[in-house]
């Protein structure tokens, strides 16, 4: 293989490294991320459901397994179960008779945005771990180098998402005495 | 709060960028990392488990646990698991007669090794990623700004045996054919 660039300590070397730190990473944010949509009594996959049909204002099984980056039967299974309980419905779209989308019902919005007004930063190891970067070079990391990894493998679509993700997040949500609350509330339970 | 250096919602868009990037990242580590050691009926927390006995020569189980990122039962029961298949074997060190020790046995160095000498970078999707950066930048990402957060999340004893990790891949393999050896062989099944 003379095209080969790299030697296979090299690699090794690499993949190494990037499974342990992203192990290390993503078990944290995960036990985090469970700590605060426990008293929802929701798993990650089902927030992180109720997360991408707000984002995306409805959203196809397919981009929710696609963003969510779970099994379309996952995706689907959890949608369901959202809405057995009210949280979510499924319905066809105008323009796309072909697809069943999901939307967050009022009492799923509610929720949706409850959990967000009791996110609290100091509660996320990764956050608080990133601030001595934040207070060196003035802004949170970007980072890139993970970012441009997850693009080369998911593909422009995921990456499009993941970036309306953070306008919608600008649109939609103001501080309210520490809190994020929506700019246009809805109704809470 | 006058000393906070930052917003809800930049905090918040913070939590989810890495939330989001380190979920899919991870997700598809753990896929490629299942199917590397699927012929030999392990899962990734007992494959890592040998991996840390084998970079330590010899671990405690809070090693394990602190370094593969799992409870103190888990890596308890895991451990016991690769005993009882002949892989692993406990025992008291020297200088340490308090703590238990975990080292491979012949037979679990031998299967370490033969699952070493199939890893094949074309499997990492996460490998393929990076490789437009090594193209770019003539090496591979050191993926400096999740090093620093995974650092100070997990401290500087975790820092050091995965610093140590690569020091020791580095002194122990060689490459023959396009597969990694060890550089003083033992005996295979």
């Amino acid at each position: 293989m003379n095209d080969k660039q790299y030697s296979m300590k090299e690699s090794l070397l690499f993949t190494q490294r990037i499974g342990q730190l992203s192990k290390a990473l993503w078990k944290s944010i995960e036990k985090d991320w469970q700590s605060w949509i426990k008293p929802y009594d929701l798993n990650i996959n089902e927030h992180h459901i109720l997360w991408i049909a707000y984002q995306l204002n409805g959203a196809s099984i397919s981009d929710v397994a696609n963003f969510g980056v779970m099994h379309v039967s996952t995706a689907f299974n959890f949608s369901k179960k959202l809405e057995e309980r009210g949280l979510l419905k499924f319905s066809k779209k105008e323009n796309d008779k072909r697809n069943t989308y999901i939307y967050l019902t009022e009492k799923g919005e509610s929720m949706f945005l409850n959990i967000m007004s009791e996110y609290n930063p100091n509660n996320s190891a990764a956050f608080s771990a990133a601030l001595p970067i934040k207070e060196l070079y003035g802004k949170f990391p970007e980072m890139i180098e993970m970012m441009t990894i997850v693009k080369h493998i998911y593909g422009d679509n995921f990456m499009e998402i993941f970036e309306s993700s953070f306008t919608n997040i600008e649109e939609s949500f103001t501080e309210v005495n520490g809190q994020l609350r929506p700019k246009d509330p809805v109704p809470v339970d």
